[in-house]
């Protein structure tokens, strides 16, 4: 099978694609706007492909020529705080993105999508754990805005041109090859001042890790097993880490002490953070799929691999 | 207070803006595309402005000289089928349209907007009549995968800018000044040809038809009592209208006998076509507000008078 993987630069990308290759002739798309290219060099059996997926005529050109059974869409700016300084930033990078591969998928008779989208949707619910059904969906970032409007475009076009989805709606996806988020951030700040840490809120927010090899178990698991044309899974794990805990156990993991952290003095991290995340994780269970680690154990793993990682 | 008013030379706004005027300063913009000039001659007192709302500097232009205190944001296409052949069409002027009046509003101040939504958002729901809480949000069509996704960058502007706004979901909107839809399609088939009448569908979709009137009370209604910063509310009757009820008394309405009918022979009218909506309209109702005729009503009276307008 032909398996076309954008974001493949990227942090879920890396480490999926050495899955991929196994089986399948794997195609890559990155820029390399938070992707990076020492990620694409440990994967010389894909074929990688540079060029920003705004370029509509460019995407369109790819599909045409390799005509893939199926697309891994993983692309997306993952830092939710640019959408308030750059408010078309998830519209360019999610929404437009999304929407030029749907058509290229359309036009070269691509017919399955397996995609990335979050927890974030929900915005701060009524119901926690929050299903899958849980509405209205009120989100408070532009990028889970524009999450919601890839679901919907993408459920649109299965509808219409009998595609296939599967979507995955993440909680906080955490493991080795990182190129942002709160354990990187942590790490990079500590290895340059290992007296201080700054956080963003009051390290109170809550949310549920999951490691990212758990994540592409539950992902190809659900691509396999789940067979609707419209297949929509919160991707978690029943139990939640708060940011402190993250700091605590990275300063012990570096074997530092006497770190001053410095609270930047909000709740939130940034504005359209959601600080209580809890996603109800029945419905893939109920698939047949549990995740291996707790919340607190992805956390704790991926500390140790990306200490030892990081420059 | 100022007011700007999108779709200004449209179906809705051309019943709205008589009603706006006598209070306030209204300005005005439309393309065209779907709207009339001489529905805008029909209200002399609002000021208007002729241009594309994908234009963003120009609107953003007309924000920051006006500086408006509310924009009632009516402009969209109101074809649902065009989505499907022009898979873009949706995304440009629903998706794009509304980024740019967000935009416009966040730079010059404005905060809060009333944003003309559908129940297609709803997709084929499992719950019917459909309330407003309903998930997951899985649309078949273009038209309503972009509504969403206005609707969502909406809350996420009114969370970060301190913006409020009221969201209706409606019904089908029928009444005087029609550019579009069923009624207006069928008596303009019957003037040009009497004998024969061409019919999207089986005839059996079946749908709730509000009056303009009556949804311009509802809206403005909920946009004077509904005080959360997200308000959202279906605006709807409690019965519906098939299309083969629509025909027979347009027939009747018109003095026609013998009029053969030609059915499409699908179900749907068109792809992305939702052939069965119930919705819920208990939530306006606890606001304090019910609509004065019913589906049976609306259309009827509606038949009337665009039989007298039509051409």
């Amino acid at each position: 099978m032909k398996i076309l993987v954008t974001g493949a630069a990227g942090f879920i990308a890396t480490n999926l694609i050495p899955r991929l290759v196994r089986d399948h002739e794997v195609h890559g798309v990155d820029n390399f706007f938070l992707g990076k290219r020492e990620f694409v060099a440990r994967s010389p059996a894909m074929h990688f492909h540079e060029f920003d997926l705004l370029d509509r005529e460019r995407i369109a050109a790819l599909f045409a020529e390799v005509k893939p059974d199926r697309v891994w869409h993983l692309a997306a700016n993952s830092d939710i705080s640019f959408g308030t300084t750059y408010t078309d930033f998830d519209l360019k990078g999610g929404t437009l993105v999304t929407y030029n591969i749907l058509e290229a998928m359309r036009l070269a008779g691509t017919k399955e999508i397996v995609f990335a989208s979050s927890g974030a949707i929900y915005g701060e619910p009524a119901v926690m754990p929050t299903p899958e059904d849980y509405g209205p969906l009120f989100p408070i970032s532009m990028y889970a805005a524009s999450k919601i409007a890839c679901e919907t475009m993408i459920t649109a076009f299965c509808h219409n041109y009998a595609m296939r989805t599967w979507i995955f709606r993440f909680g906080n996806i955490v493991g080795p090859f990182p190129t942002h988020g709160v354990i990187y951030d942590f790490i990079r700040k500590l290895k340059s001042d290992p007296t201080r840490l700054a956080m963003l809120g009051d390290g109170n927010q809550s949310k549920p890790y999951v490691h990212v090899e758990d994540c592409l178990d539950g992902m190809m698991f659900g691509q396999e097993h789940a067979r609707d044309e419209v297949n929509c899974y919160n991707l978690a794990v029943a139990d939640q880490t708060s940011v402190n805990e993250i700091a605590q156990w990275t300063i012990e993991a570096m074997g530092l002490a006497d770190v001053t952290i410095e609270r930047s003095g909000t709740k939130r991290g940034w504005p359209g953070d959601v600080t209580q995340v809890r996603l109800d994780t029945r419905k893939m269970k109920a698939l047949g799929w549990r995740p291996r680690m707790s919340s607190g154990e992805a956390v704790r793993r991926t500390i140790k691999e990306c200490v030892a990682q990081l420059a």
